[in-house]
């Protein structure tokens, strides 16, 4: 954390100074959030970073989620709590998923027993564990987030969307009209420059875009209930897949505490036309059910914290916005959908919270840098673009998995199938392995050979470096706070120890010369790093080098009181944990590597190349 | 964290369910607390957990500190922070001290040149980092826990103590009267079971029992500063030691939010009767002063935060408590001083606020445990010989380390004996050196050979262990929560799987045996891990070990809904981090550590010999 540039301030850096009318509800923003689940709360807290963009959002529920729903944090989502400062309080408080336990019938012919046992997140996956913990705690700390920033952004509870149009002759084009379901149903109208749908899977704002969610309704119904067991059953704190012979399958997700398990259960298929409400599904069932499944060993719930019945269905809008295909590039989004309003999801791969916090991100940077004016407003097509494409191919994985998780395994053969496609799947399922095409800010991965680890189009894969200044031993990534910035990576080659003519001091100088890439895309009065934030990590031992000696750029004067950024410069590890190694960069020759405001690396260039690289950046951000 | 045992809860778990009367502030408590300082607040968190017991804390300022004050947190801090479950708050906004750089006269007679540079902390010294953080920040997260206490614990501002005395006829001892400042300067009067005077070096509360502060006055000045600075002096994010030849030493200390920085400055000495307030000293002085230490490098200060000037005093008082060497064992003490109040320290060895929050640390627990009815009264003599001691040894350190210093280096060998000592002298400025001698609650070393590494009477040094029941990689120590209890852990021989007949099963089973020591000492309607909390480690594989085959002490049932408690029983990890080797624990034998609630090992005991065990906590705890 950086803190006290502007001058000392006493109490909690978290906190943010406020700006002038902070509390106020303007009737016209830039950006209206239409509900407070994980999409609308990651987008909420992404656009609260920002003390120059005013945003209301309203959330239909008369207050903050208390119970229920999902579960299941993946890491690459904690990834992100780490950008936005929270990942610490969901590990501390979260279940971590270790390893997971495979339970088949016995050989024996009798009830279940233990097949197999592995480790839940394959060794270097990601920095962060796969954590487990309600989805309202993950609320809880979004808000927090909120609450702290410049704005102090808090959620309008009682507030339900009930239409939406544009208009695009004025500055505010779309109308909503909200109902105050706490004041007589009065209603308000809202203008927003852009207005967000993160209203789940009955979204009011996809049905007024007239979009609807498409695919099949799989006719399997499963039950989902946290209870506090008392068991016999020795895997109760493992996650565990259970198939028995007869009765079923059972997924069991041990929560955050200690004490309470979420049991997913499968009941029986539905019939045509059955809905999951008719089955008059109680938790009693659902515990004896869990009961036959887990024979021989006995369950009861002590105690049944929630529980709800659920039918899967894998399905997917057509766009995430209010462009046809036909008007693409001709006129630009002005609302979105995100979440479960564009996409749904089985809970077996534990996704749908994931997927739409991803969603709340990879739109929230691109709303801040178009309202910002630091990016061309093209960008915001990209987000229907990137996302529709993982939600479809997430659907698709997702509804294998549930195929896979319901088929009564026939033999050992197939359920080793099952169990191989589950470990397969594990990088899947961790969200690390989503992959954007290229775009206007996914390069063509032309110098890929320079830092293979850093597959473009993926998220920025994390390692651990030491920080030159203060030998501070850390993760790289955990300097890329969700702070809407862009980031260059200079990796040295080696020898250069970033001393003047050599490589990086190169390419630094070339970066910040007065025609430059910085100095052109960052407004005057703004630090040098606040619009793309240059830093270089080198080979060396960081004893060999010398901080004084690197080029100004990466040690640069920002703020009020002009103070030196200490906090760029990192050298390699060298306890058999060297970042040039675990992510492939080329040693003779180093890499430039483009990370996006939300870790996906766009581009890999050779040092020598930033024409290449001044080019991509030119063709998306605007000149100041 | 354990959570949910009586039932699930919403919302944020540290916040614990109220007791009725949270908020009253009766005038009879059992512990009233005077002054708000690291020893008070570490006190009054102890004291916090318990729902059964009442505190007040008084404190003489109109609010929370801000600003200044000590700032370096010692690694056995964090240790403690982490049983009060803010550790990784401090360690978030902290500053983490990796490295230590040594700056000398340089042989070429002009200005410095570094001379040496080393690892601040050894490896294995502690689990936890060395951190520099605003005493206001540590002030704050205690606050916090107190507030989120069963009662709702906040400190009572604008209340000074003016008096205290003591008549033992009634069940509340002690009086005393405080004096109103925000209410025309009123008086209360408050009678207390126990009063704690935690009310700084000019202590009321030492002055009313007739003590005083005893030990030179090192005539050394120093000054002090929290700066935002402009510096070419490659380091300054480096904990550093400069001696110049002839302008003196400093010592600069790097801040928490990548900027700031704290100077130690080497003034003149003091002259006979001259005091540090006589001297003028100004920032402006202060800042100068640096510049010609710190020659070639120039330095300025852009904003200073705080600054203050300091003479050295090393002083001492002669009991913690108010019992009298001759009264000693015939009556009990009633009234105490912590912290400042009993002993004061140079800020060179970072010792002051540490060194005061170990002593309420140390008075916590014992004030809990005859309160609650736990421990006979004798256990509250310990508090004023164990932290004397401590004292004692710390000043005679620290009068050492001062002295070296601020000694103007002869030559090379003189300086480099200074960083030698420096360096020798790390683990005990980390605070884990500490190692109370044999007494009623610390047993004699006679079984040392089997656990090595947990020298009887220091802390018990944490180490990676595997949980068995979710194959969580962690900290043992983390599982000793600041909760009161002691701990009994139980490692087992190599071959011991747990089952029953093996060593470890047998002990259970005498431990739990009804006429046996749990039975005997704790109250029949609480939790029969409450007052002694019986844990076991072992050497095998957890892949290989059967969690349903554990003796039942080890998975008890608790609470209200008599839910299993899976988190006492561990195995070794396997990846070159055993802790049978880490700590030196007799494969063959295995040990028993009992661990009093401070965490200090109060002995060690082989697995047969559960009698000496008996009867050692036998002469401590009460029977129910
Ligand atoms: C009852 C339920 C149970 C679930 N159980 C599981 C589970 O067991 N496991 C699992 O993995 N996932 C589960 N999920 C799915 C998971 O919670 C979702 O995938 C995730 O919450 C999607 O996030 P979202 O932000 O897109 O939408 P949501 O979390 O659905 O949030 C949408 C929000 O918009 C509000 N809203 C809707 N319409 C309006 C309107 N017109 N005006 C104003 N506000 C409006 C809603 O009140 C809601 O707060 C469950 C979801 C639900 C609803
Ligand atoms: C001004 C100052 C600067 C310091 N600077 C440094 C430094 O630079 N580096 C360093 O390592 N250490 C420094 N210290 C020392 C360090 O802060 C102390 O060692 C540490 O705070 C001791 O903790 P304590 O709880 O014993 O006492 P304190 O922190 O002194 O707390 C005592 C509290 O009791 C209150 N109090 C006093 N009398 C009464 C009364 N009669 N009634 C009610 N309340 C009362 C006081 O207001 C105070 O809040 C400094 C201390 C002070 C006071």
């Amino acid at each position: 954390m950086q803190f006290h540039l502007n001058g000392f301030r006493t109490g909690d850096p978290s906190i943010a100074e406020n700006v002038p009318g902070a509390d106020d509800r303007p009737s016209a923003v830039d950006v209206l959030i239409v509900g407070c689940g994980p999409a609308g709360l990651t987008l909420a807290a992404q656009l609260s970073m920002f003390a120059d963009i005013t945003v209301r959002i309203a959330e239909r529920k008369p207050g903050p989620l208390e119970v229920g729903q999902a579960d299941g944090i993946a890491c690459r989502s904690m990834e992100m709590f780490q950008a936005f400062g929270f990942a610490e309080k969901v590990m501390k408080e979260g279940y971590s998923v270790n390893e997971v336990t495979f339970w088949r019938p016995s050989r024996s012919g009798h009830g279940i027993s233990r097949a197999d046992r592995i480790r839940d997140v394959e060794d270097d996956l990601s920095e962060m564990p796969h954590i487990i913990l309600s989805q309202a705690r993950v609320h809880d700390f979004y808000l927090e987030v909120m609450r702290k920033g410049p704005r102090h952004l808090v959620p309008e509870y009682n507030r339900e969307l009930i239409s939406v149009a544009r208009s695009d002759e004025t500055d505010y084009p779309v109308i909503a009209k909200l109902r105050c379901l706490d004041q007589g149903d009065e209603e308000e109208v809202i203008r927003a420059r852009y207005l967000v749908g993160c209203d789940g899977a009955r979204s009011r704002v996809r049905a007024e875009m007239g979009h609807v969610l498409k695919g099949q309704t799989a006719r399997q119904l499963w039950g989902v209930m946290d209870i506090l067991p008392r068991t016999d059953f020795p895997d109760i704190r493992l996650k565990c897949a259970i198939q028995s012979e007869e009765a079923g399958s059972i997924l069991i997700i041990p929560r955050e505490g200690g004490y309470m398990v979420r049991l997913y259960i499968e009941l029986d298929a539905l019939a045509e036309g059955e809905r999951a409400a008719d089955r008059g599904v109680t938790p009693e069932l659902l515990i004896s059910k869990a009961q036959q499944i887990m024979q021989p060993f006995r369950i009861e719930a002590a105690e049944t914290a929630w529980w709800s019945a659920y039918e899967i269905g894998q399905r997917l809008c057509d766009a995430f916005d209010d462009v046809s295909e036909s008007e693409r590039g001709k006129r630009g989004p002005r609302i979105f959908i995100a979440g479960d309003a564009c996409h749904t999801h089985s809970p077996k791969a534990g996704q749908g919270m994931n997927v739409s916090m991803a969603d709340g991100f990879n739109l929230g940077w691109k709303l801040a840098a178009v309202l910002r004016g630091q990016a061309r407003p093209a960008l915001l097509d990209t987000y229907s673009q990137e996302r529709r494409a993982t939600a479809r191919e997430l659907i698709d994985f997702d509804r294998d998995m549930a195929r896979l998780f319901s088929a009564k395994p026939k033999d050992t053969a197939e359920a080793e199938m099952f169990q191989k496609y589950f470990q397969k799947h594990g990088r899947y399922t961790a969200g690390v392995e989503t992959c954007y095409a290229p775009s206007l800010i996914t390069a063509a991965p032309h110098h890929q050979d320079l830092a293979r680890g850093y597959a473009v189009g993926q998220r920025f894969h994390s390692a651990p470096v030491v920080r030159l200044a203060d030998a501070k031993p850390m993760q790289l990534a955990h300097a890329f706070t969700a702070d809407g910035r862009w980031r260059i990576v200079l990796f040295a080659p080696e020898g250069d120890d970033g001393t003047g003519g050599g490589p990086v001091a190169t390419v630094c100088s070339v970066l910040s010369d007065p025609d430059g890439l910085l100095i052109r895309h960052t407004p005057p009065e703004r630090d040098i790093d606040s619009v793309i934030d240059v830093r270089a990590v080198f080979p060396q031992h960081h004893r060999d080098m010398k901080f004084t000696s690197l080029p100004a750029l990466l040690r640069p004067e920002k703020g009020r009181l002009r103070l030196t950024d200490y906090e760029k410069v990192y050298c390699a590890q060298h306890r058999g944990q060297d970042i040039f190694d675990l992510r492939g960069i080329d040693r003779n020759r180093g890499a430039l590597v483009l990370v996006r405001p939300d870790h996906h690396v766009a581009g890999v260039f050779p040092l020598n190349a930033l024409a290449d690289l001044e080019a991509f950046l030119g063709r998306l951000l605007t000149p100041v």
